[in-house]
């Protein structure tokens, strides 16, 4: 048994209480200051309302003043916070953890920092002193909730706390598995975002001409756009020296199916599709968090810069600026089939 | 413009005469002895009744007897056969074509011979002294026949035939790319076959269990399946020399995801899901070619023989074991997620 403290009370920090609570773990759930409905709510009725679900009884909620209490003897701290909200759980925990205190991200994202894309565990580990690790995988957090057999990966760059972690959170239905790839994983864990709705346009133009759902839609569509996401997240974790195999395995195509399937991405992608704007499109999906315009706007910053610099050949990602030119500057949908796969005729892995 | 004869009139044969004609080829469309009602269907009412839509007119439907007339001046020969029709094609054509007419198989499959698992464009080549190629790719035909974008790659030895092919079939909606890796491509070609029937495993047991389809289902679970599905590609793939990243291209995680989403194999794992006995769930489906079926047995013989003379470790293919299990054992579904992604703890690719 450990102390687990999670900050973030969002779908997944939610969501990972019941693995946790299942493996008798002390699980103490802290509210950021958005979070406040939340924490009364499981307070007062052990309900959390973004799951719609009940958690289980030994889940602690905590306010955000009362971080003090919750971090004290905390063993394993989770941040479950948005990307954009990451760097405000940082100065909240600067100088209240211990620096051989193991943080485990459940936000997802990179950072472009004019210079480097940084994936989020390193942008912690550097704040905290921390060592930093992260999950990553096909994981919709009401599933979680419901005990909904789950494989992710975590990943770090010390192999020992991965799996002191791993150990300590697998269940019979949560299936875990370790990377010391973070490079690799967390490309896939931010990007799968942006590149779900893209996918997902194929569903939402269906719909647009008076489709139905069913057998013949634009699956041969959406699923060309699939298989360029995965040559594209190739790419850029090639381009930041992670190995690109991780975009074949449950961080990458894994996540990218269920993000499309399940995910609030893959709907938004839908809504575009179907010819809303980008502001309709939010308007429709009140309250959800849309990961996929911040990691769009971090990426169309950073390829400029890495193609600039040689680091990324031009061209290279024709999906991702196309998804750019649709949600940034509003272009219509008009997907670039002619120049997928870069210029990989007679090359492996079309 | 050129002549193509293509041999076999089902759903994927009838859907490529649509690109075919639109690039002003002739087609020449010849049903086998099965056929007899299509190609009928097709000279009195242009009407392809699988794909219940009109073919071009130019499209000309010739009956088995006809073969003669149908190769005399052929270009490019194309197999659209069953998986179990090659031997009957082969030895059909076996005499009546030039050594130099490149055949291009729209059959999909692999067989084993009790010595060496090998793919079909080699069976084909090896039979008629034909160059063979092969097509591969998120290819719905119902979709293809209506034009619906659609991304492909078609594979061979001799990278010359593959370009002329290519040049030959590509319209502005049926991308064509070339790959010389036929072992990768094709391994994929055949075993997403079995893959899809996996990942829909998912969806049929949600339903099994009164849930409904929407967000929070068993999109986790199969997303997981939708991984290790890939990574059980990869190494079929390099157990017998092709190039693994063939798995996560367009005949990979492409054609994976949409015989899942559109096409029947998708829907017979979702009936075995849903509790169907494999010969009930087959009776759902009436009528349909089930290519899972007969690779799956083809695939549990080669296996037990690769692993035996050491090419394949053991152990290595949990997934593919438990749904031979399933499908030529009975047993229930009890999918082994702890098994998945072989010993890769700290591996990349997870």
């Amino acid at each position: 048994m450990a102390i687990f403290t999670l900050l973030g009370a969002g779908m997944m920090g939610g969501a990972l209480c019941v693995p946790l609570a299942d493996r008798g773990h002390e699980v103490r759930l802290v509210g950021t200051h958005l979070d406040g409905d939340i924490i009364e709510s499981v307070r007062t009725r052990r309900v959390h309302p973004g799951l719609s679900c009940e958690l289980p009884e030994t889940i602690v909620p905590y306010a955000i003043d009362q971080l003090d209490a919750a971090l004290d003897g905390c063993e394993v701290l989770a941040l479950g916070v948005s990307s954009e909200g990451v760097d405000w759980a940082c100065e909240q925990l600067a100088g209240r953890v211990p620096a051989e205190l193991p943080v485990f991200m459940i936000t997802k994202g990179m950072r472009w920092d004019g210079e480097s894309l940084e994936v989020f565990p390193d942008v912690v580990q550097r704040a905290l002193g921390a060592p930093a690790a992260a999950v990553a995988g096909p994981c919709i957090a009401g599933e979680l909730a419901r005990r909904v057999p789950s494989c992710v990966v975590i990943t770090g760059r010390d192999a020992v706390i991965l799996d002191r972690i791993a150990a300590l959170i697998r269940t019979d239905y949560y299936h875990v598995w370790t990377s010391t790839d973070v490079v690799g994983t967390e490309v896939c864990a931010a990007m799968k975002n942006a590149y779900a709705m893209g996918v997902a346009f194929g569903a939402g133009l269906h719909a647009r001409g008076g489709g139905e759902p069913g057998s013949i839609a634009m699956h041969n569509y959406e699923s060309a756009v699939f298989a360029q996401a995965i040559d594209e997240m190739r790419r850029i974790i090639t381009a930041l020296g992670g190995d690109a195999n991780a975009a074949s395995g449950l961080a990458g195509a894994g996540d990218l199916d269920v993000t499309n399937n399940g995910g609030r991405t893959g709907r938004f992608g839908r809504f575009l599709g179907r010819g809303l704007s980008v502001d309709e499109a939010i308007e429709a999906m009140a309250g959800a968090t849309l990961e996929c315009l911040q990691i769009i706007a971090v990426m169309r910053q950073a390829t400029r810069s890495l193609v600039a610099r040689g680091d990324l050949p031009p061209g290279s990602l024709p999906l991702l600026d196309h998804m750019a030119e649709v949600v940034l500057d509003g272009a219509p949908i008009d997907m670039p089939f002619a120049r997928f796969f870069g210029s990989a005729v007679d090359g492996a892995g079309v």
